[in-house]
């Protein structure tokens, strides 16, 4: 029997949950829930949409429900509500409240009886997991972590309510020769500065200031100030031509020391280079589903995240192929 | 209490878990056993070196015993044996041969009621865990690893064997063009040769003529002949003063396709740059100790590989700590 998959949003991660389950054979999309009206949505599988109301007459007909929606409004509430119901996933990924947010999702899927998994997708996800492996491997060492080249929405949408601006994205860029630094193994103190630059691309409206609108994106505190900020203008026909895919990607490198007198350098570099980041992290979710079902199935409750959840567990191998491939 | 740390073999593992137990201050060696007379070995630490004939009287003394001995003939041996009285590890890794031994030492592992770890270090090891979870994250794409810049001491081996050799050391270099037609997502199809070459050093007897040496070298079957081999000729001086070094490393790259129509590439790379193989191989048994530690601690018993240990498990943090850094 196939894993019974729900959708619970259906945003850019939604899409990508709908269309990359088809890479994993044992599972099978059931459902979209939505808070729109669900006339109003047009899908690309033959699934019911249903409307979010309408959640609990789903509890039998799904074994894993995925929450597609935002970290800041959406699954601090839905992760708690709905783990009282379904083993569900999310990929909370506001890195200060996980910890709350893990108590909240923890009592729910503990009452009743469901397993839950938070926090999923590439950060947090297979960065954490390459963090605490590579901090395990070489407990003697420092570990860096660079974002991009990629698209944050974040940041695109801080530039996006100046005044002024029609539209515009913003690219983080690791810059090269920190990378380089970190690995030769020197272990440098990086700034946020030294790390990474931003690169905009803004569409203005017709009466606004360049130089303004600069001076604004540049200073702005938390999202640009603390960083090397280049703002490129362009036309809002250019921006949808070129600009409008969501490439990401980053590196986790942990350079160690081992040795009687720690003279021996270890490095270990993770990257990830991808054309879509949502179809990416829909993706590291599914497999993540895989295990979650297991860990219902075999009677496990409560909240769980990527750290407690063995490799074998995401696989659709036997044990016996496993061991083939080890 | 501290995890009470046994080695079984005083060659470069065993040296690099004695040198490098230091970097896990939850974790104190105890013991090291040896086949060879106690009083001809000279270690780096402080504790008892104890003839291999007289381990049994330390079953109680002993949480974990790493087993430091070689793939051919002492672990298929060693493993099933110690594991009926002992938590065991070792880094068994003659690929072919592990579900064998995987089925030898789960059996004395299960009537001794011990945990028994197999295959752990890089390859098999933490190479297995990337090609596992990436293989999950991107279930529709292939898998390439390369080996090196590193010393194989299996071919190095081979090319000692070889009449009129004094020494020598071979370095197993990956190839940059195939590395980064990996890279670009074309998914390429790469043979042996294509991967990479290999470039041996070699001192020479005094009445060797070089031509037939490197004939005999680079003509070796399975070790050679399938590859692009460069030979260099120089002194056992020459040799000690800059080869004597044994630097590692690889990378394991998962190239893969989203997307409705696959459009999207996405491109996980791992890599090691190691300046020590065995030390970093060490690091990562140590890490795993830990594991084994805590599973028997939880009464589990059997022969486990990396695929089944949770990486929270690895970590001498705490659930707390580890909700932080997610």
């Amino acid at each position: 029997m196939s894993i019974r998959i729900g959708i619970l949003g259906y945003g850019n991660l939604g899409r990508g949950i709908e269309t990359n389950i088809k890479g994993n054979s044992d599972m099978e999309l059931v459902a979209i829930f939505t808070r729109r009206n669900p006339e109003d949505l047009t899908i690309a599988s033959n699934v019911p949409v249903v409307n979010i109301r309408d959640i609990e007459e789903w509890k039998d007909r799904i074994d894993v429900l995925i929450l597609c929606g935002g970290s800041a409004t959406d699954l601090p509430e839905q992760t708690p509500e709905f783990a009282r119901m379904f083993n569900v996933i999310d990929s909370f990924d506001t890195h200060k409240n996980i910890p709350t947010h893990f108590d909240n999702v923890n009592k729910s899927a503990l009452e009743g009886n469901k397993v839950a998994l938070i926090s999923c997708g590439w950060d947090p996800g297979a960065f954490s997991i390459n963090r605490l492996y590579t901090e395990c491997f070489l407990p003697n060492g420092n570990t860096y972590t660079f974002w991009g080249p990629g698209v944050s929405q974040g940041h695109s949408d801080a530039i996006r309510r100046i005044d002024g601006v029609k539209n515009a994205i913003q690219y983080t860029i690791p810059k090269d020769e920190a990378l380089n630094e970190v690995r030769s193994g020197s272990n440098p103190n990086l700034t946020v500065r030294d790390k990474h630059k931003r690169v905009c691309y803004v569409a203005l409206n017709e009466n606004a200031n360049e130089d303004e609108i600069s001076e604004d994106i540049s200073s702005m505190p938390n999202y640009f100030d603390e960083y090397d900020t280049e703002v490129n203008y362009v036309s809002e026909e250019e921006l949808r031509q070129y600009h409008s895919k969501m490439p990401h990607g980053g590196f986790v490198i942990r350079s160690g020391n081992t040795g009687t007198n720690n003279e021996n350098r270890e490095i270990i570099e993770y990257s990830l280079k991808l054309d879509s980041n949502p179809e990416f992290t829909s993706s590291v979710i599914l497999a993540y589903a895989r295990a979650v079902y297991r860990m219902s199935q075999k009677g496990e409750s409560g909240c769980k995240t990527v750290f407690d959840i063995a490799p074998s567990m995401l696989s659709q191998k036997s044990n016996e192929e496993l061991l083939k491939i080890l």
